[in-house]
């Protein structure tokens, strides 16, 4: 992969790509989930930490059978000593736990000893072959290295996926590393199954692009898309409204309600949930956000750890910051940026205005250019302002403050007290008009004026 | 489609899917267009209502055949009694005007009393077969589930859409339900037609996705995108750059002329007419807005409703709304936002303002965070602005205000009262100067600077 | 093309088509580049004016060999009297360096004359037909029109593109236009150089689409798709990470170290280079901007002719234009515009300011709404703020001016006198509270109240 990170910490869809595997193990109700580290140890024990996912390290890269028996290791002293065993890989994040489970439910059925997940190519130049005997069972896995010429027009290959049942760690014991590579490989426990009279099955899959894996970036990119894809397709079918399927992400955690919109080149991150019938405008990126029904998000809005409340408006360009909590019917124009900013039902602060660290009533109204200087140089504080209050423009509330119900705060102000309840607080200058003061300034810069300005310079002519 | 809204009324390229349908009706000419209305027959009727438009509801859903003769019912009485009569479907917009011509001018030429429109596919499973005679005229359709094999291998299909003459209302009331879904169908015609020795011939589609309709939003976004790929093929055929034709949106409505430059991801809907020669910048969003030659939209706007007049330019990060126009010359820069905003030629608006409900004159330099406060928190008011008036960065201008040519208003002022032509305004504190005030003011939050600031803390120590 | 601009001229990945070709030449060490012009010769010449860059017109349109002789003559007299000539095009700008190299390699080692460049296709109607003899000689070029039904099912077709020896300019001056269009084809060279029994011979391509050219902007789209295709896999290859290929622009002039990720709708033009381990949020624009290590780019950001030092963090919606340059550990946050400004380490500018034409010192704060004043409607002026400074929000910085280290300016002040180090500045009006003011303003506006803003309302009626 080129690349400073272990290649299975390599996100697909916002997840690293071994967390799909210990995801898909969890989904399934595995008892135990055990990941053998080797490479990058440190980095993928640290990203997978969570409860009831044990790491196994295998300290030397010996072969995928030497892994096995490291995994195993972690498996002993449990009380699952008769559960079937899953292996699956770091680096193959479209297979469907829909598909693991007809895997699993397909292994008990048939009472199998081993089962393994397998697919079908036209060409599988470079993958194992699958050789059935007679009766459809697996006989042995041809590398392709050892494979006739006939062998190699099988199309039917081994996806690496297994199931074992439990005697599999006992068996693996006896796997050698008595061939050219002097590796321990997982493979061999077929024909130890086999020898022993076990039944080992394969299980094929419809789609052989369930197993795809990455072995650079354009591979990466290749899976990141299928996997967008996947997932935009299963809101589709749910009945949101994509415009432009290519351009839009959308995380595997985001939830949507039905006739949801997404106009072209929506980007849905993390936990967001999206209420049934709201429109998300082009070009907005949405992380850990709620949106309420009846809410519109306008174009070029990015939000992140926000709650919209119902019927609200925002953007186009605006910026909702963690913390941000707007009630019903708020209206959040261009250029409003709001930080841990609780807004009750009604206000409004259409444009260009910053929000931080502040709580404000019902119905007030924040005027264009409103800014809230929570910050000392040092610390952050808090704003309160009561409800009907009317902030005039260019204003600048200097935390921390308290501006009481239904108060009315003059244009260009920087209200540095509080405000009580229906007062007027007004911080500027009292306006002076020097009358003929501009035919001086500008003749000071006549050259210029005479030069870029025509309009200008003619009225100058006009008044000397 | 999992939706709350009728099927037909999904857009597709911003019209409806059944608007295409009328448009494509009254495009050719039709004298009487009647749309046949069932599920959410007030919904379609309202989003439909136009002059020459009349609508026919089919109570019960009884089949093709009895949606043809409510339609049919609409068309009495009128004076088009020989007129020839074109059945259309609301879920396929793709159907073209010139295909559809064609198909009425073989209708015509050939007198034929019926035409059915026919596609051709390699496997057409699922759609009525056409069974021709030898002469090539159509003989019968035979639907999937009573085609024997040979007739399954049958490519071309029936579309639905069929040209009849002006019997054919007449003939369809003899039509039966007497079959296996006691529904009414209106391909039964066809028989009725051939049974009076009429002509019926059908009408081959070049290109059978024409008449590609949509089940699920999946369908819905894949007629978006051959759509919104059609549109766009037909402004670069006309000599139109477009960067990425995947990432851009252009509605049908848009007229755009030679050399424009579309950048990657600009979205272009409504009434908007773009000049020739003009770039627009990549993720801009344009909505009935109209741009003069000369123009430059940088990246990142948004303008709707907007005039911008010709050597202007505008972004990034500018939004225009309704009411705004610009005149020659003029400069929008970011994060500046224009409502009913008239502008004249070489107005410079650079920086973080709000320019609303205001007019302004030729070569008006507006500072840097210039806000026009037109709310008085129940109404907005108007405010003019003269020529050649500089206007201080960080100004507010409190309307309605009038404000004269060649008047200068100083950095930083509410400008509370009117200007006179030539005047100077200032409306802010004068400037006091505290010497020694930081080191009292960082002393009492050392702590933090110690922690946080360590040039800060640095001085600090040294000032001691 | 349908346009005003000569076709050559028109960009692909950044580069006007003839300009891959001129590039192409240079990259490969030829001695002489000579470029032939026709229609639109001035503009081509202007566009391509460069040191060692000769331009030859051909003054009336007589064909290729003609074009040929043109280019010839400005060949002459130079020292190179032995070198090969290779023959490219302006319109074929994906044929790649690596090809060019092989071609000519194979020319040299094969001792020829004459080498064809050719290509394959399953169906090559329309080209020249190549026809080799026994020895895989090339014995001549069958134009379309003039093939047998045999030849025209040669795959074998003519690029156009050749190397000649040293010969060339003379025995093309035998080439005639004895022909049905009267032109003068230098494909005939093919056969003088066969008659004067030396060897011609053909390099075919392994990748025909690199001759792809382009006749219209459908055309043109596909070769910009394509381009930008082949540039974003090279950085993939490389370890870049790109989410999502196909909405990504990367101009072939950009750098990108290992580990940078580019989020959607990213597009990187000129000289642009990233560090490694950088990410760029989605719908980023940058243009001549250099990224240290550390560097986070959030969304929607327009970057032009930046620097932004190590563990600086910029955006989202955040315009840097030339002249900017950031220190280390930067915050420059939303709707935040700098322009020739030089912001030393830890400064933090994070809400809607304009910053033009300034200085700034370590760990300055720049409170939201800061806006350095630096036009006086004819000349831009230039301010220095110190180290350690704290700018209040919505404070102006009238230019030009000086304010010292750890000065410290009150929030709202409009700064128009110098601020010695260490000194608070305060430029506002001190607040007055009218007590009870609220009530007869609202008063005054009490019908619309009552239909607008039911909080208040109800606040007017229990004030009474």
């Amino acid at each position: 992969m080129r690349s400073g990170l272990p290649k299975v910490l390599h996100p697909v869809a916002g997840r690293p790509m071994v967390a799909w595997a210990v995801k898909a193990a969890r989904d399934l109700g595995a008892r135990r989930v055990v990941v053998v580290t080797g490479h990058g140890a440190d980095a993928v024990e640290a990203a997978l930490q969570a409860p009831g996912v044990a790491f196994a390290r295998q300290e030397k890269q010996r072969g995928t059978g030497d892994a096995f028996l490291s995994g195993a290791a972690a498996l002993e002293g449990g009380e699952e000593g008769d559960a079937d065993i899953l292996v699956l890989y770091g680096d193959t994040p479209m297979l469907r736990v829909e598909t693991l489970r007809a895997l699993l439910a397909d292994h008990r059925e048939r009472a199998s000893a081993m089962t393994v997940l397998t697919g079908e190519l036209p060409d599988a130049t470079g993958y194992g072959r699958i050789l059935r005997g007679a009766g459809g069972d697996v006989e042995g896995i041809v590398e392709q290295k050892d494979a006739s010429d006939e062998q190699r027009r099988i199309g039917e290959f081994n996806s690496g996926v297994y199931v074992f049942d439990a005697q599999a760690p006992r068996l693996a014991q006896q796997i050698g590393n008595d061939n050219a590579s002097g590796e321990y490989y997982l493979t061999d426990l077929l024909g130890l199954y086999r020898a022993a009279g076990a039944p080992v099955r394969a299980f094929k899959l419809a789609d052989a692009g369930e197993v795809e894996g990455a072995n650079d970036r354009v591979g990466l990119a290749a899976l990141e898309t299928a996997m967008g894809r996947r997932i935009v397709e299963r809101h589709m079918r749910a009945g949101v409204t994509v415009q432009r399927p290519d351009t839009v992400v959308i995380e595997d955690t985001v939830e949507l309600g039905q006739d949801v919109t997404l106009e072209p080149g929506v980007i849905l991150r993390g936990q967001t949930r999206v209420a049934p019938g709201v429109t998300v405008g082009a070009y907005s990126v949405l992380t850990n956000t709620v949106l309420a029904e009846g809410v519109t998000v306008k174009a070029h809005s990015v939000l992140e750890g926000a709650q919209v409340g119902r019927g609200s408006d925002v953007g186009p360009f605006a910026r909702l910051r963690p913390g941000t909590v707007l009630g019903e019917g708020v209206h959040i124009g261009n250029f409003v940026e709001t930080k841990n900013a609780v807004l009750a039902q009604g206000v409004k602060a259409g444009h260009l205005a910053y929000l931080g660290d502040v709580e404000i009533g019902d119905e007030t109204n924040v005027g264009a250019g409103t800014i809230v200087a929570n910050f000392d140089g040092v610390n952050k504080h808090r704003t309160r302002v009561g409800a009907g209050v009317f902030i005039g423009s260019n204003s600048t509330l200097i935390a921390p403050r308290v501006v009481g119900d239904a108060a009315f705060i003059a244009a260009g102000s920087a209200v540095h007290a509080d405000v009580p309840e229906g007062a007027m607080a007004v911080a500027r200058g009292k306006q002076r008009t020097l009358e003929g003061w501009s035919r001086r300034y500008w003749g000071g810069l006549r050259e210029g004026v005479e030069r870029k300005l025509p309009w200008l310079a003619g009225w100058l002519r006009r008044e000397q």
